[in-house]
């Protein structure tokens, strides 16, 4: 039974939390803790082995912990294992491929709802395992209705997360104000390194030795949101910019995958354009 | 304020000592917890803001916790921020020289003794940083002999801590007996791969693609103690032994580095021949 | 245009090589060349610009350099760019998965002919993809009936590579010997260390603080074969053994990937049990 | 023996590079070749077992090599195997610490010849190493007055390379002028990430997951040289911007350190803002 809890900090709160525990005679198993002090903010994910009569417990400890702790508190007692997501993409099929393997072998900790292609290439993949594809051309239209559309088909599964798997068109503040903190990008670099457009073709120019992925939340600055995962691989004079960019696909797929399992996982949280990640 | 706390685990230890805490109105930093299920052990560290007071509080919380927790618990509160500690080398350099810089610039978090070498190679170097070099030569002797030489000046500096940094003679299980989990040494190997002697020109013969180093506590047992750290690089086909050797020297000393830093801060806690490392 | 060409050593090699490149105006992008002092043995790996009339050039540079070249030369101009290959599979679908993305999107630059695997859990992924899956059970039978029904099929598609994508039945001598240098697997230890059974439960025990995965030939020796590459990923005491295998599966996946792409662009040269490999 | 070499790309330069070399019977134990298509440029360094009379071979071959090859060649035999430089420090010891170990236990591959510093902390090790230690301050006195002082005892040296080891001023292009290509300087961020000031303040605000470090020629544009070489590390929430700092030394002693052994092994060519490292 995992238990996390975000609020502003103050002197006994572990010994709170961790009281409503022991009278619930429930062993804490692993503890993570974090205190920002600079903002003041108090972080917590605890896992406790889990009681015979769960729900119950459940429905206890959600109401006790939210007497004992601050009114500003977020307390999410056994949040759902299985989170509902819906994947954007547009040609580039790695982290797609990636995401649906682990689907279908049950490893993926999410349940793909459908997925939406700006083009078509990826539509046969999505189909051979069963899976709704959307396509929703950007062309001859406006961002407004493209992003209409778009927003139409998602409402209709409610998702808890919008992944963008490798999905190359910028959404409009607007549109990403519609999940707050629940769409997850992939950026094909090290951030803040290369923003924008074409990293690979930046990193090659610049020649760098270590070129780099970052998987993030998306909110209204482009490539500026809460960056929950990050790797590197190093590179060398011999590889062209098209070289780096295959090079860069399987990090890309690799820190996708890890940020998308820590927060399907419950290990991260979101604040001021931060993220603590209990790995 | 840093309190670590090892003993059996039961139900409500969490709660025990943040109640402690937050009584002494003691505001949790950063608290790491970890329970070891098989071995039903409890391992903690908690770091809190320093109290005005601090002397008065530590006997406290020392004498509370010692109350509220199991008899077998092993409790410190705020332990010694520099450890006492005496070097053990050969000839090769490399670690010895990085652990003098770190001294000499206050960044060891311990206060080296004296070194005992049984060459005499590096003895200029430690008088450069006027350190006590204590040349104890294996040559001509039994190995009796040698060891309680050793032992006779290790004594008189009565260190926290014996660090082999490349100490090549091997140790007999009386001498390491003294000091049980207070000796720490880097094998220039990823263990448990390449025990024994000439790790490098063991990988070299097996082509491997990864060489290590690891750092661990000695035990009776020749690289068999519990491991606090590894790291490795890279090689390929056109590295030599001798030029593993060499690249394997980096991480030897880097590996070294970082194990001395994990153990001097209390973040290492060493059971059943493993460690529990708080990073 | 790629030549890679292994023979013994001798002064003037890379001389007579070039010459004959030159001699047909071929421009040399990239030259990897090693010599093994010990065995003295030379290795090269050439990329040339290709030429307008290429197949012409192709024959004649076979011949030329054959000619100028020491008696032993195994010299190939232009290997085939996309490789046949044949996998063997058990219950664990992660290298597959990735193998059967990459070969559907033509990014493996091999073509996979067929997949055995001694259960048929992973029958339907396969068919998914429309390759045809062959389900060979071990039980019931004598190690030598079972190898045979596997070699009638491997050998009905005549495989340039077996690929063992978590095969976990050991090999015998006998059958190994039919595809000398042929047969690519995937161990889930960073070898030599954990070599065998279980390798994470051993990790796990010894309570190591890296874990890894080793790509290799298969010879004789059961886990003994020439390593192609290897990886690591860092673990902490809170993995238990089941965390470190999921952990494993992501360089096991990774690693295998890394040398199938370099065996299958001609990078990896094998002699006296190690490797040469111009990444 | 190395040799190296650099000049426009041609058909038939290999070949015309290793007749020279067969024809003195000289038996090449490694050769690293590359090409960059897009500027044209050609770049070669090989290395060939010693003959017995060096230093007349060594004549010819610089003479012969330099018939063969187009004009613009610069080409290098056997370089100086030991480089002399100078070191600019201020009042992080950690990158000159590391560098006085090496180069006590002559493992540096160049001669310390001096160093200079603008504040006088770390004048104390320098003396400790028998080398000289000259402080120059930049307090109460223009730029042009500071760096003409330090050029002064630059020149009286004449060394090969200048290393910046944490020179925390900002040079002036006239300065840098003096020594195109020959200055060093390791920049506490993976560039062009954080460049500026206050790279661990700048990672910790941004909430990255990676801070790195980098080394590089030094240009006219500031921290916009060809680079050398670059690390990373992972980093936490858990993490203030002065633990970063803390963390980063690390990794800016060892990049530092990598690249000036790439420099003085000749390995590290530069042209058009990049270089090529045939590591």
């Amino acid at each position: 039974m995992i238990i996390v809890i975000q609020c502003i900090d103050q002197v006994g709160l572990v010994a709170a939390i961790s009281g409503v525990l022991a009278q619930q005679q429930l062993n804490i198993i692993s503890l993570r803790e974090h205190v920002d002090k600079a903002e003041n903010r108090f972080f917590l994910r605890v896992q406790v082995e889990a009681p015979a009569n769960a729900d119950a417990v459940q429905d206890m400890l959600q109401a006790e912990l939210t007497t004992v702790l601050p009114v500003d508190a977020v307390v999410m007692v056994n949040p759902l294992p299985e989170k509902r997501i819906v994947l954007l993409v547009t040609k580039e099929y790695h982290c797609l491929g990636d995401i649906l393997i682990r689907h279908y072998f049950k490893s993926l900790k999410a349940s793909v709802l459908a997925v939406i292609g700006n083009y078509d290439q990826l539509q046969d993949i999505c189909h051979r395992f069963d899976l709704p594809f959307h396509h929703v051309s950007h062309e001859g239209k406006s961002k407004d209705v493209f992003e209409s559309e778009i927003r139409n088909i998602v409402d209709r599964y409610a998702p808890d997360y919008l992944v963008l798997a490798k999905f190359m068109r910028i959404l409009s503040p607007a549109f990403v104000a519609n999940w707050p903190g629940r769409i997850i990008n992939i950026h094909h670099s090290f951030l803040p390194a290369f923003a924008g457009a074409n990293p690979y073709r930046q990193a090659f120019e610049r020649g760098v030795k270590l070129i780099g992925a970052t998987a993030h939340f998306v909110t209204n600055d482009l490539d500026e949101g809460p960056i929950i995962a990050q790797q590197i691989i190093p590179v060398t004079h011999s590889l062209t910019a098209a070289d780096m960019m295959r090079a860069g696909k399987e990090i890309e797929t690799s820190v996708l995958a890890k940020a998308l399992r820590l927060v399907f996982d419950d290990r991260v949280f979101v604040y001021n354009n931060k993220t603590v990640v209990f790995e």
